[in-house]
């Protein structure tokens, strides 16, 4: 098994520093007043594609051998994970193969497409994907990069977390939203390093906890059916993202579907960010009152903004 | 009448420095490729109280003598330039009085509310507003503060424009979107001076195109409906704003309302940036090929972020 350490994330920051945005950090003096905080929001929802995503990808891409290069990459995904490695692979001149269901959602087809990807559709299941992936990645000879459980993902996600505790310099907090796991794994193996005396807590919705009874229980939990608004956290912990999360988080604090939705409106009109679910999970634990907030320093690491707001403007076109 | 002047936005500048927050500028690799342009977007949304107006509110308060600030400030308005007022005079600590109609957005009444501000309502009539107002600016000695038309105010909205040209150096191009004329005004009056060959459009919905015709036909326009989802723009234009305007400004570019919500979309979906319908009137001539774009250098003054979205956030929690 690979062994993770912090230095992957300071590697990964340097070889994908031309490809990324170092995102901004905004604060909210509402918020501050609300949890007699200091809050700072890092907001990857700025990231080239719109999410964190991005930055584990380009380390993905760009930590492949030469030989590897000319072949490419694979990935099997319906979402921000399609959209980041599509984008990588296009920056630095190399093919990409995405396997996406075929009823994936039309705008991120066609923004993975207009990423110059290769994309290959098959049937909505969980089988269906690995299989027509697999064949993909036999017909190719392209290299595989798993959304969340590729170390060279993890260690890319980090880089989040890495640039917000380069600008802040001390953090007593640091909240992020759990899924299968990447982002919250990166956080981790950086922050307990630069600041040993940091607490980081997971966030997870109620209705897909499998991070939260996996380290309650003892052992990840891969059969479980999600039930969340959050569309980025529906999916299980892998072997690589679990035992990072077991080892080193402060504990996992789960979040009604409520206090997500209220989180992320509170974002939308007060910060006038455009988050998605998934980030507002990370913030609700510090407007619900579950957690010590009064005189800390809290970080939050902002997922992503890919949130579908068709509904929202088919209403005001049918306003004008 | 008073000379207005470029000294008076950098006056305006130095006095509240310390209060207004000096915003972010965004761009969009997307928007660049599709404009053959680089286009920057001076994020007035993330001012505080989520526009311009607290520029320009600042501005007015910071400038009052000694024997006027006892007596505080006052302005009838139902919209962003109450609650810019109310939280300059709270962070002065002056007292505010603000006229709105009954009818008035909750939430916005609320905020006003929240920044300190004694509120009181009057029928939702433009007499009723005037007549109410005049009352109590008898009733305190405060001093009157226009949204649009005051001096002080046209000289404190100029400062957006005059951060983003102290960050940029250069530009070929700027827009501004013109409701009453306060933004446009103070945007040409520091533009124009520091860039004397940049070229200034001010941006108008069809629906309440005073501005385009009144300067078409060569006097103010006072007496019209107004028809757009643009609900920052549909006042007309005052004295001081209509002659600026006249004087400096190269163009008024009209905007059908199919155009503001096609341009709010893609500030959304592309930028993650929460903005209003008033300030998607400045982007879309970016984006429906009404103005020549390609090779230019382009700032947009984003005006607000202040959107009601009551609607979409009630059907996220009906699915929840």
């Amino acid at each position: 098994m690979t062994h993770f350490s912090h230095a992957m994330v300071l590697d990964a920051k340097t070889r994908i520093a031309a490809f990324v945005h170092e995102t901004p950090i905004h604060t909210s003096a509402t918020l501050d007043a609300q949890t007699k905080a200091e809050v700072f929001l890092k907001c990857e929802n700025f990231q080239k594609t719109g999410s964190f995503k991005f930055r584990g990808a380009s380390n993905a891409v760009a930590s492949l051998s030469d030989m590897a290069r000319a072949n490419g990459v694979y990935a099997h995904s319906s979402g921000n994970h399609a959209q980041a490695l599509a984008l990588a692979a296009q920056l630095h001149g190399i093919p990409c193969y995405i396997v996406m269901p075929e009823d994936s959602n039309p705008t991120k087809i066609a923004a993975t497409k207009g990423y110059g990807a290769d994309v290959t559709f098959c049937s909505p299941t969980h089988e269906a994907r690995w299989k027509t992936a697999e064949r993909i990645g036999k017909e190719t000879g392209a290299t595989f990069v798993h959304p969340h459980n590729d170390p060279r993902v993890i260690a890319g996600q980090g880089t989040a977390c890495l640039e917000l505790i380069e600008k802040l310099t001390t953090l007593d907090l640091i909240l992020a939203p759990v899924g299968g796991g990447g982002l919250l794994s990166g956080t981790l193996l950086i922050a307990k390093h630069l600041l040993p005396d940091v607490q980081v807590i997971g966030c997870e919705p109620e209705g897909a906890d499998d991070a939260a009874r996996g380290l309650e229980g003892g052992g990840r939990i891969l059969d479980f059916v999600p039930d969340t608004i959050a569309d980025g956290l529906r999916t299980p912990l892998g072997d690589n993202t679990f035992e990072i999360i077991r080892k080193h988080v402060d504990r996992i604090e789960r979040v009604s579907e409520t206090d997500i939705l209220r989180a992320m409106r509170f974002v939308w009109e007060r910060m006038k960010l455009l988050i998605e679910p998934s980030s507002a999970v990370a913030v609700a634990p510090l407007l619900n009152g579950s957690i010590e907030t009064s005189g800390r320093r809290i970080g939050v690491i902002i997922s992503g903004g890919n949130v579908d707001v068709n509904a929202f403007f088919d209403l005001l076109e049918a306003s004008i």
